[in-house]
């Protein structure tokens, strides 16, 4: 099978690396709009090649692994070229607004739209290895709407990533991603602004910076150019997680200005019990994930 | 030397295991409210022997270990028990309080008021390990109120755990760990019932929950125990803290609302500088912190 990635980013690459390994996929090129991306991807061996995205003419599968605003206004066009047995596949972290790029698309059978719950806070063709998406979630949405033909294709690439695959609708996929995966996002580049600011007058504060405010705010390392435009497509849903956020901490900082302990060991006890949802969080992780 | 750990935590604990390997102790005792934790902490080798609060007449160091609530409550009563050559050191996250609690004392000389940036979100002496505070930061203060031999004892002590020693008073030591430690916390905490919260309604939520998400709410399995009464003794200093949080992400909503993608690709690209910050931090890390 003849596949080409459009984007060759940690996403991108990574996918491309593990249809390879899995021979799946006998000759993969890629696309990307950088050049130094283009030529890392090469060397790195995530691609054979690299081609011109008209070369999607030729290819059996298309896998999309942009910003989610180029996804929206690119994949159409792919779609359009596409040969008749083609899939495409997109990555994006929101589903809605994609979905709706394509409804009523003469070819919207060819294409599945998905989600792989993995990644890292590092970005481009280096940030990517095999493995990253191993024993992780992948959600495929508007099921109905993809061929039988199309979608058996896709759950075969998925099943050569190690992926489990569920299936949901796009509002309910980008309403819990507002919570689980954009809110903490969110969270992190602002705890991380908080610090940065204070910083300024407070020099040598990061001497009493631990692991734990290290795990706290690794995310806010993120590309700024793929999250922009995912909170940008999912604003109504993140903005009232970040408003039921921001009221928890507010209510929080009530009972620490009353030095009410009592009160602020409830909510604690409460939050204690995250625990046993990372547990299972933990499970899914692969051993190490740094095999490149 | 004799010692004696007064709680028998993951902090205590893990002290008493490498005061011990290092040698630098011969007889290690240990003191703790809970039947269980005392059990637990003999059976895991921590301490030799388990004893009563006024065996500390017969030691020459006494590492205090217990929540700082207690800890400024119990303090004053052990310098009075200790012998006229012993040295006392507590380990609490909060600084001011704990010495003001022994201002004055005719014995705080003998006493060193310090806190080792390190831990883990467990709790227990189940939790303790040898290496915890290895290539960490122990920040003491108001190192003039202690005496020359005093603060040479307790300088060996964390060689022999091998952490870097700095000095600082006790209100900036307050001021700089609301930002970049307790801050984190709180916000971990509060990530982490927010997205309780929203599952009552929406099942299966957390089939989306990746790496990131855990790495951001990891804190939020942290001991309540031990943390309402820091937030509690740092309340002014932390709400500080809080409100210039929340004040970020009611600017990053604002933006959100907007669909203003630039700007907020301008907060996330800011935010990035954390990336600097945090490669330091992680060159602080031990190699691994699960060895026993």
């Amino acid at each position: 099978m003849k596949a080409t990635v459009i984007g060759l980013g940690l996403i991108g690459g990574s996918i491309a690396l593990d249809l390879k390994k899995a021979g799946l996929v006998t000759h993969m090129t890629g696309v990307d709009l950088s050049s130094q991306h283009t030529e890392e991807a090469l060397k790195l061996g995530l691609v054979d090649e690299i081609v011109q995205p008209d070369a999607v003419k030729e290819v059996d599968l298309v896998i999309m692994a942009i910003p989610v605003s180029a996804l929206v206004k690119v994949l159409p066009g792919i779609l359009d070229v596409v040969p008749s047995h083609a899939v495409v596949m997109d990555t994006g972290s929101t589903k809605s607004q994609i979905c709706k790029a394509v409804t009523g698309h003469p070819k919207r059978a060819q294409f599945v739209a998905s989600h792989q719950i993995a990644g890292t806070e590092n970005s481009g063709p280096a940030a990517a290895f095999s493995g990253l998406f191993r024993s992780k979630t992948n959600i495929i949405c508007e099921r109905e709407r993809s061929s039988t033909e199309t979608l058996e294709l896709a759950l075969k690439v998925f099943d050569a990533l190690g992926m489990n695959t569920i299936f949901m609708e796009p509002e309910e996929h980008d309403r819990h991603v507002a919570y689980v995966s954009h809110l903490s996002h969110v969270s992190s580049f602002l705890l991380g602004q908080t610090v940065l600011d204070i910083e300024r007058d407070e020099k040598n504060i990061f001497d009493l910076a631990g692991s734990g405010f290290a795990s706290t705010v690794r995310l806010a390392k993120s590309s700024p150019d793929m999250w922009a435009p995912i909170f940008e497509q999912n604003a109504e849903y993140l903005s009232q997680a970040l408003l039921e956020y921001i009221m928890h901490l507010q209510r929080f900082q009530y009972f620490l200005m009353k030095r009410d302990a009592k009160e602020l060991h409830k909510i604690m006890t409460e939050a204690n019990h995250i625990r046993e949802i990372l547990n299972g969080i933990e499970l899914k992780q692969p051993k190490s994930n740094t095999v490149k």
